[in-house]
């Protein structure tokens, strides 16, 4: 079991990780590639003391190598859901199951919007990863809405598994998209059905499918803890970053403004400091 | 007037100067040589992202560059008190006045304990500043009590004008104090007079004097800014670094734990910004 699981791999997550390990916990970030972090676009960053004029790219860069001389470890795949167990949690990450003392949630700035619909049908037609639950609809139709590029692995695979496969992209610039897939540029509106899924209504069309796979670069925190207390559509925090459940704190642009490298990283540090004594007191 | 005044010159001040420059605010860093910060003897820290394996003393080196070359301004004096304007605040530099709209605090640990009659005979043969008030005693009997060799430099100035000066220093390893200076090696007890101080009462000695210096290397918050509320020991602030008084932020170790450089720099920046906010409303 980890002692300490850490969502999210911006300055928020490989801050509380590199602290984490420091202090002799086992330790693990999950998240996307750290350069898919808005920073690492940055042209220029000036104000994160000791790094004058670098670049976002070298910020990062710079991060990570710290990060990985430290000896932090990384787990490439997503973290769904987490669930708490009592004294500990169980994070899906992508239908493998993995138990931790402690959660750090530095996930970043996250969209709490659902579609009308989609919490009814969770589970009943509606999936947030297609690598888990692809394998229930083979031969069927199925539809994925994508709010980046790291969507479309997801429904490259759909495409291999399913009959018929739709895609929603939300955004622009398409990278790497099969062929039968089929391309859909429109907005979502709501998720119809009866007892499971039927069809996805967008703002011109409408599609009769079994399945509607949901990807965003950041799953909503809510979604991923369905308990955690929210304050301004941030996630509450106390000064030793203490959320309202025990063993989980925050750290980073969830825990809200200001959007800062530099208040990433400190929280970050606090986040981790206070999972240690949390471990301590709990052995 | 500076636009934001910053008590401190550790991470958490430096961090905070760098952000409101480059917003374009006039800012100024009151503050001890940052090399006397206790970071600057660190072996080496491992926790500040980014930097891996530095030294103290390189680590604090790099901040000032970075400050430096972001162009911000440092004032060599100490800031004895500071005074509620109304919209603004005057800060009383060893006797110099300088008025500021926001003052950042990032003080570092302070300890708050005070002599019985410190108090009391504030102004009436208790001084805090010897630059200052040194002037006063011209040709008579005084006592200083040092924390740090910082305090040396006051004392010789004393034995300057003074008819008879004792030193009482509260640290070891003095570094270079007068021939003139009774050194007395004891501990303070009391500040005891009628109108004004007549003597300090030691564990061993008793002093008698017409002027008790007190010169501490972190002058005790709330006798910094009279007004200032406090929690555990540490200047309350909510998630945005905001103090109980209107235009007045903190930063850093004064905030209470965890006493981590990566803490006050992340605080600094917030503290900063929200001065920023602050200023921009109030123009």
């Amino acid at each position: 079991m980890l002692d300490i699981a850490i969502i999210g791999s911006g300055p928020a997550g490989l801050s509380a990780a590199i602290n984490g390990v420091i202090r002799n916990k086992t330790v693990k970030v999950f998240g996307n590639d750290p350069t898919t972090s808005y920073i690492y676009k940055a042209e220029k960053v000036d104000n994160y003391l000791g790094m004058v004029g670098v670049s976002g790219k070298d910020m990062i860069e710079q991060f990570i190598t710290h990060a990985k001389e430290i000896g932090v470890e990384f787990h490439t795949g997503k973290v769904i859901e987490i669930f708490p167990m009592g004294d500990s949690y169980t994070l899906n990450v992508e239908n493998t199951f993995i138990e931790a003392k402690t959660i750090i949630l530095a996930n970043g700035i996250t969209k709490e919007r659902v579609l009308p619909g989609e919490n009814e049908f969770l589970g009943r037609g509606v999936s947030y990863c297609a690598t888990c639950d692809g394998p229930l609809y083979r031969g069927k139709t199925t539809v994925l809405v994508g709010d980046s590029e790291m969507a479309e692995e997801e429904v490259n695979y759909l495409a291999e598994v399913c009959e018929k496969v739709y895609y929603v992209p939300l955004y622009k610039n398409l990278e790497h998209i099969d062929s039968k897939v089929q391309i859909v540029i429109d907005k979502p509106v709501a998720i119809n059905g009866d007892s499971v899924v039927t069809n996805l209504q967008l703002k011109e069309n409408d599609l009769n499918v079994d399945g509607v796979f949901i990807i965003k670069q950041n799953i909503p925190t809510t979604q991923l803890l369905k308990d955690i207390e929210l304050e301004d559509k941030a996630i509450k925090v106390n000064q030793f970053m203490e959320t309202n459940l025990p063993g989980v704190y925050a750290a980073g642009d969830c825990t809200g403004r200001p959007y800062q490298v530099a208040k990433a990283v400190g929280q970050g540090t606090t986040a981790a400091l206070q999972a240690v004594s949390y471990l301590h007191k709990h052995q």
